[in-house]
């Protein structure tokens, strides 16, 4: 029904993510709300309430087919992770959450079993991350979705933006990386497996158990926040790893004008995760820099400020530096000691062969 | 897939958005947050954040194929609408709107031009509404749809709910409702014809442009909230009108344990509703009921509180009274005389020939 003299349409592909949020911004044109601490660009928007306390505001969807494959996707699983996704993003701003919506989308197959399930995680959710669900609905969908906002709250002084980096910080990684994107590649292949074998496939699962449940039920690291406020610390830069590490160490480094150097030897990685490698005869640093959705937090901090955090809890991964080449904020020391610059990659990097 | 002994499974239909709210509050158990002043179950949520300040938080989207039909919806009235019907929800509450986040699922064939287009729809409403987006999000969706989180702001002690109706109040709409409806039918016949005719069908708009454009671009009745405030006017109960005039009647009389008369006569239905109805062979007060999605607002006030309010405001459509029945809480009496129970209704009693 396009008319022949129709205006020039852009595919939206030929832009890319961070396009379609700078026409957001150009569009809606600057804020001028004085209460207003950080809106578009941050984890979350922060906005005063008043004596000296800030809110925190943020929203994600998991789709069906898009997010989560149903067929491996456990229902209470989803209903936890729509909730882990969203605290993580308060988290990463050095808050707690507080408050939070859920909505559910309903394709024609949900039953009313399977949305009694998902409540279940959300609940499982809200008692480990101390929030409470405040309002929610169910629509018609396409496709089984989970909608979830968050409310978090803190200091306004105890936020901790991206922009806070300073050269000569420490560049750190809360738990491990790369495992959930193993989790991926373990559950994708079961998938294909079972399609080829049918109800005759029994998965092996036990070798990809932690692989598997940091894929499908990844926990955000509230308690980590928490450790630094009982322990006054408080990092300059912080972000969750949500696309990967390399794509968050990227922001920081953008949001900081900063560079970081980072040392791939460092990458915490847990032996599943490497096991998982093997078997796929894939580099286990590409899972640990781009394999994302690990929820853990990348902070930068002055060295002396870590003598307060357990060393159980963190790895250092590289150093905040002068950006050699603005080109490349990024380098990275390979193992057999050759310093390449890091791309933000992501998938795009991939064998995608899971 | 299913296995011969997976347990019963019930079709969502079977108990309905209501029965699926309730299994979201028994499974998610009653709240402990002592700054928590209404949760799940009236239009927003509603928290304190001190000094005597409540903030309310609401979250709605609306999904291509269910909620809309992009061969009639033009990108910027979507994006205005989205906004309008959660700003709807705050107003309800007699509060006013703060911050919004803007989540567009991208389906395949949107273009970056209809992105920057609904933009330009939200920042109207943004500017209609004194609204701040603070955060957004694309993500890719089998549907395009907008989902959009609205955080209010209101003194404690002026937040009205739902369940406030008192026996001897009257029972008052703003504006006038079923045109929105009545915009709806004329844009599906639009489409059947355009289908049968092809490119020559040239489509009369004149006579239905109010219906079409409140079906399109609903405006959210804040101006309303402030008139009162600036009157300094408190309704004992207020409702949006989204799902239709006896369906929220039903929900204030159900939160406040009232009943409601209502005056079909009285109904507010604007001259070209009633002749689309005429043009569609169809009862107007059908419309006016069950039409839904006018965002006018259904409000609850004792008779001397209305001397503070501009008669051209609002309409009596009927008196808040004790139930005879408490099966049937709300009666409708007809043109003729006869007094009727009305039911909640909605569009399962429309002849569905649009």
């Amino acid at each position: 029904m396009e008319a022949p003299n129709a205006p020039q349409q852009t595919d939206v592909s030929d832009i890319g993510e961070f396009g379609l949020i700078a026409v957001m911004r150009d569009t809606l044109g600057p804020s001028s709300d004085d209460d207003l601490v950080s809106g578009i660009g941050d984890d979350t928007a922060v906005y005063r309430v008043g004596n000296g306390r800030v809110h925190l505001l943020t929203t994600d969807a998991l789709t069906e087919g898009i997010h989560f494959d149903r067929a491996f996707m456990p229902m209470e699983h989803l209903g936890f992770k729509a909730l882990s996704v969203n605290v993580s993003d308060v988290v990463a701003m050095n808050a707690a959450p507080r408050y939070a919506t859920v909505t559910i989308g309903l394709s024609q197959n949900v039953t009313v079993e399977m949305v009694e399930t998902i409540y279940e995680g959300v609940r499982e959710a809200c008692d480990a991350y101390d929030l409470t669900v405040v309002g929610g609905d169910t629509t018609s969908a396409h496709a089984l979705s989970l909608s979830v906002t968050v409310v978090g709250e803190a200091d306004e002084d105890a936020v901790v933006h991206r922009s806070g980096a300073q050269v000569g910080d420490k560049l750190c990684v809360t738990g491990d990386v790369g495992a959930s994107y193993a989790g991926l590649k373990v559950l994708a292949r079961n998938r294909r497996r079972m399609e080829e074998q049918g109800e005759d496939f029994q998965p092996s699962l036990d070798p990809y158990s932690y692989v598997i449940r940091r894929h499908l039920a990844p926990p955000a690291q509230l308690k980590t926040v928490r450790d630094w406020a009982a322990a006054s610390v408080q990092p300059h830069a912080l972000i969750d790893v949500s696309d990967g590490v390399a794509s968050e160490v990227h922001h920081v480094c953008e949001a900081s004008d900063v560079g970081a150097q980072l040392y791939e030897p460092a990458l915490p990685i847990d032996p599943e995760t490497r096991n998982t490698a093997t078997d796929f005869g894939d580099d286990v640093s590409v899972y640990a820099l781009f394999g994302g959705e690990d929820y853990e937090l990348i902070f930068t901090i002055p060295e002396e400020g870590l003598d307060g955090i357990d060393p159980q809890s963190y790895t250092v991964i590289g150093d905040i530096v002068e950006p050699d080449d603005p080109e490349y904020p990024v380098l990275l020391q390979r193992a057999d000691g050759e310093n390449v610059p890091l791309q933000p990659g992501g998938f795009d990097h991939f064998d995608e062969d899971a």
